[in-house]
């Protein structure tokens, strides 16, 4: 690959090696792919941000990655063990990319997951009804756009370690998802932690980290 | 008063006299209140934003005033007999004097009012326990700082019409109600509509045509 | 549909069904229109913001459908009978869609509805010349871009409670609607209620619920 | 005066000698007036933003001076003749400080000018009252705070030349006269410009330019 | 056309009938402006951002219109003699479109016009050499983009009065214009007034107005 | 106390009960933690964002009271036993309230805590000179001002749950924290996660449910 | 003093020991002053944003210091050689206490200094009378508040290396020095670099290190 | 070419010949290059921002021309005797064109140029093993993204001048470089000073003119 890999860091840290997809051709996708790969055979590559050509071109390369067409992720090598589980909380149907990312990065960095699916503030019974699912997760990741209000309900119910991931999902005063951070950072709710828009990898790399702990 | 009145207005909307205090020396609005108490002896006139020397000098210059501290209102003349009812939900106690504006005006402008506090969404069990007294009123007020989150739970539990207001509760990224008009403008809950933040008196106005119609 | 229904909520609070078109291909907007108007044959399904792509394959595919281009709309099933009288009012022709959306969501949601166009406030005569339309509605929906001035002009000569919408209509410094929202939230014509930029989907269910009580 | 002065941009341009009173003790306003007018004694010499102090202090040393407490003014020196007139119109009340400065700076800078107060644009009738006396001026300063519409509705009746002033009359999303000043630039009405918020100085050079011309 | 002129407003403020390009198709530029040439013979209609297909069309289908391909403008009918003159500065090259629109702007209008082009402040001796050809000129209109500082440098040269207009032209923290508009609302130049960004158009409509008076 | 509180929430979530200082009386203080500690006696009451004057008053009035000056809070009732450790790291001395609320959150929560002091990132060898102590900590609470970069540096040598406070220290483009909170939320290094400006507490509550699980 | 110095910092970059006042009570600056001035008895230390309390402590306590009450800072110690020359140009009277916070800090840094007052872009010929003088120094700081534009105007004069300080100077949309900020980081001039709002000190430390390179 | 070339400015600043090739056709720039270099045999021309046409019609048309694609520059003539030597520091592969714009831009300028790649903040370790590469240039340029933290750690390693660039590269609330720029402006580092964003070309030219004084 053309960049100066840091592999220091990633050995002090104990995270596994990510590529961040956002302005990278297909073959250099496929490529450092393919070179941090042999240089770790034992452990999982992540790549994230993946265009649809990066996607194709690494299905059709890399036989044995695991690639993921609504994450956007390839994963070259076999998962770790899951150690502690996360539980990925998704408001609507279009937070689904980011909460994809979230579950993805958090296998591969350790720790098991699950999905929670469809359980936005506007019907606010359907959380309710799995609101046991939540406390016994070891940390969880809620993921909303617009008002991005979730995270404030999940964290008055349970004290499990809560990551809220505002996504893009929204309009006009709500474009680019500004009134989703917002949200997350004022929350009434305490102990509620933020990352940026559409981070899923973020929250995705904390919530590992405190769940298999 | 200084200001001259725009007479005419008010005839065509039906709406009572108000006294905006913001701005305005105790003597001014005590003047103020006089003059249109004098001319619309029928009708309770309502002074908003007063200072605490303006809610001093009005309760001792105008015995007959209603004056409220804690809404920072006085009300001058009888109250018109309530048609409908409007219920004012507030999340947390700093919310109340907001929440107290908007009940004294609703109530000077012609309809019945209840409150409904401390149900912010970071205790939801508190507000599913009084989802009932929410669904019978005909008009809701939804008052709440910080993220928030309060109106689209409360939109997703009823379909009665519900205005929301953000009030200037926060501090950092929150501070001056930034956060929370934004997410009510974002809701995705259907049909919760806004008003500018700590607008109590707004809110109220909208609410009261809503229920004695 | 790939997305988990939230019947409870709709049964809760007397709406119809809506599916939000936006980022669902043509394919999925005519698959959950199908199920959900199975699912209730006796009521109206509305589908918004969908593509033009999207509205040639629901009006090939669902002979039935009520397709609404400027709208950007379809609508499935027999409308209910109209409750109460909305109007919905346009500054330019440029808000016409806006309007468009407000109007359709209206009829479904059980209110009757008639529009009043082309009555921005650089035209003042053409507004005080339908003021009397305006006085008798149930509702109000003002739609307007640019500045926004339209709500606190219509607000100044009738007492009917009035939703704000204001659009993305502009450019430079009111790029997305930024001036409009603004204009309208802090409207000094009391009882200005305002939905997001562009949102005539929400005012119109606001709206809606207020006619038909 | 601790201040070098632009002796010669002033005599390029025709305009008075005017002092920025922001940020000056009472002394060197009244130092600076007396310096300005020994040196200028044909023409008058304007001070503006004076604090409370330094109004008094003028009033009590300066006898000749003609001082106007809520333009929050000073001017020493005789008025030059009114060539044309400006008509400044103003929204509400509290917009009368903003446009008092205007007057002033008119009056100084060598036009005719006269107030028209009151005409805010949620009592349209109050303005269409007026429409006339509008029509026949030389120059319109148009004052107005909170979503500032006036100047649209005003360069909707008359083509005179326009020019709006933002104040910061507001609270909230409105505080500082940022939702003003966004509507003035945003006006769908042709030929508005406009000036900083607050600016009353700023837009009366301009109209008594325009207006004596 | 589609929309409902408001013949009247334009009896009341003599500007000639205008048409926003805008978001309107090719053919409809076209018929708008055949119907208002036909009802207005004997004055020029003038149509503004248009687009490279709407220009070619009404190039082809409207042989005596008079095409600007740099202004994006169209002019039907004959001009008006000019009546005292605009000069129209421009900071750079990239400004020209800009100024184009308020050079023909401002002819439609009816008064004459003149350019002075390439004089931004960073190379402050070009604008000296032509400082006597402003001085002479009964409006200025300023344009410039980047930080927007020629307004100010200009309106302490000459006191005529002046349009500030910011333009688009600029990246990072400038992108749309902000760092421009900004700049000319908070000159340190008395009397400099701002229209929208790239508003080539409001402005030349004030300074016609100015003018030609 | 007149607030209803929430005590099924507390319940839930295992957390202590908590009074948010800001806007209460010293009275109001002293009073609610008196009726929570007599409520809970096993367990430390957390009082934060007093005055001084609340600080006053609960020193004189609650002689077992824990009050720390620096931190603006009291503490009322026996710490629980530690359980795990959380280093709370500071970038300079005037994050040092902030720090010093967090450490105070962390331990009434249930986890040990211990300082890192005035190693901001100008200072490069400070920081590298504790690395080791910042990798044995089951969490880390990193405090930072200005341009907050100190998260990012730690998350770069170690792999421990990272939680960024952005503190309102700054002037200019950085007054109110804003700098501090967009570069946290857009470290280059993986896994940082961030609460609002000043929020040491929040912070504190999501580090003490990381370390004590 | 509370504060750990960083003194390898120091070492490493050449520069003296500063102290930031804000803040810091009247008695913590003198004794950090003290403390410094034993241990770097050769060098000047420097104290900025120092209260007028602050002031006139270390004028009563501290004999040898250099107060300067514009520039609100104290120096203790003998000032280097001056090694090369920077000229401080300041647009108006107002931007003084940024120019003289310049100013200090260059001396103290070991460069030379110059200031060039009220050559601000509304009197151009007066900058113009005194190009000479800057183009012979060996770094510019070009202080200005507003619009900002005084940077472009002398980078476009002379090629010596510049740093723009925007001041707060200014209000409404200028408040808090965002109009100056941005003018300055979208100068069209090439080569203008930037500070902070009001961070005469940053400027001067860089201008100081080019300056006697 | 069709713009007026400031001959005397660049005179006067000794800076070569620069064509800001955005918003220009591909002709244009060579017309341009050409009829600059025909003016001016003896020194290099640069055109920066070239689209890729535009470097295609450049490499066809110039043969001597020295065209970088990643810079997305062309340099045409001799390069100037490097006198000095700047470093420029970049974080990650991403703010690699920023970079070589800024080092094509330093050579033009008449400095000479070396690059230090990939020592972002996340792996401080990378950076600390170059500091001394740091400590010996006359200037360094620093160019970062995301939350733009490398200005100040590398400043507060070495007390050479240095400028800090801040890039786009970034989403979410960090998208356009906001996050980057307002991190530099608020650098705890002292003497960090800043340009626009992706303004590799201004930073190189302040570089330049400070590495060969
Ligand atoms: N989706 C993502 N969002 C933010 N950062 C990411 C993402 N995916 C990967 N990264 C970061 O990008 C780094 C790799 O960048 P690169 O060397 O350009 O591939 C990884 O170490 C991660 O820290
Ligand atoms: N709390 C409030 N917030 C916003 N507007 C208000 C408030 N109270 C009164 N008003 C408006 O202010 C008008 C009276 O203003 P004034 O004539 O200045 O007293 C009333 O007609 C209301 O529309
Ligand atoms: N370039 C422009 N910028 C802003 N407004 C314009 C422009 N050109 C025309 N207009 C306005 O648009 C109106 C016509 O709009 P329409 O009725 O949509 O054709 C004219 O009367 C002008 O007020
Ligand atoms: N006026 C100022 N603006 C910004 N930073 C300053 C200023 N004065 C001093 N500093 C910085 O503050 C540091 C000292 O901070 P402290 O240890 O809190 O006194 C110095 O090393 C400078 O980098
Ligand atoms: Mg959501
Ligand atoms: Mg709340
Ligand atoms: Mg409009
Ligand atoms: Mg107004
Ligand atoms: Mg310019
Ligand atoms: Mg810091
Ligand atoms: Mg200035
Ligand atoms: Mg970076």
């Amino acid at each position: 690959g053309h960049s100066r890999i840091d592999v220091d860091r990633r050995a002090r840290t104990g995270d596994p090696e990510v590529v961040f997809g956002s302005g990278k051709t297909p073959e250099q996708v496929v490529e450092i792919l393919r070179t941090l790969h042999a240089a770790h055979p034992d452990t999982a590559v992540l790549a994230t941000r993946l265009s649809p050509e990066a996607l194709d071109h690494v299905a059709a390369e890399l036989a044995d990655a695991d690639v993921d067409r609504v994450a956007r992720t390839a994963v070259l090598g076999a998962l770790p063990a899951p150690r502690g589980l996360v539980r990925v909380v998704a408001a609507g149907t279009s937070d689904g990319p980011v909460a994809a990312e979230a579950a993805v990065t958090i296998r591969v960095h350790g720790a098991g997951v699950e999905r929670v699916d469809d359980v936005g503030v506007a019907g606010i019974h359907r959380l309710m009804a799995v609101a046991d699912r939540l406390a016994d997760a070891d940390c969880l990741v809620v993921v909303a756009g617009m008002e991005g209000a979730l995270p404030s309900v999940v964290a008055g119910l349970v004290g499990v370690p809560l990551v809220g991931v505002p996504t893009s999902v929204g309009y006009g005063t709500g474009a680019g998802g500004l009134a989703a951070v917002l949200s997350m950072l004022n929350s009434c709710a305490p102990g509620v932690v933020v990352v940026n828009v559409d981070n899923g990898y973020g929250a995705g790399v904390h919530a590992a980290r405190v769940a298999r702990a």
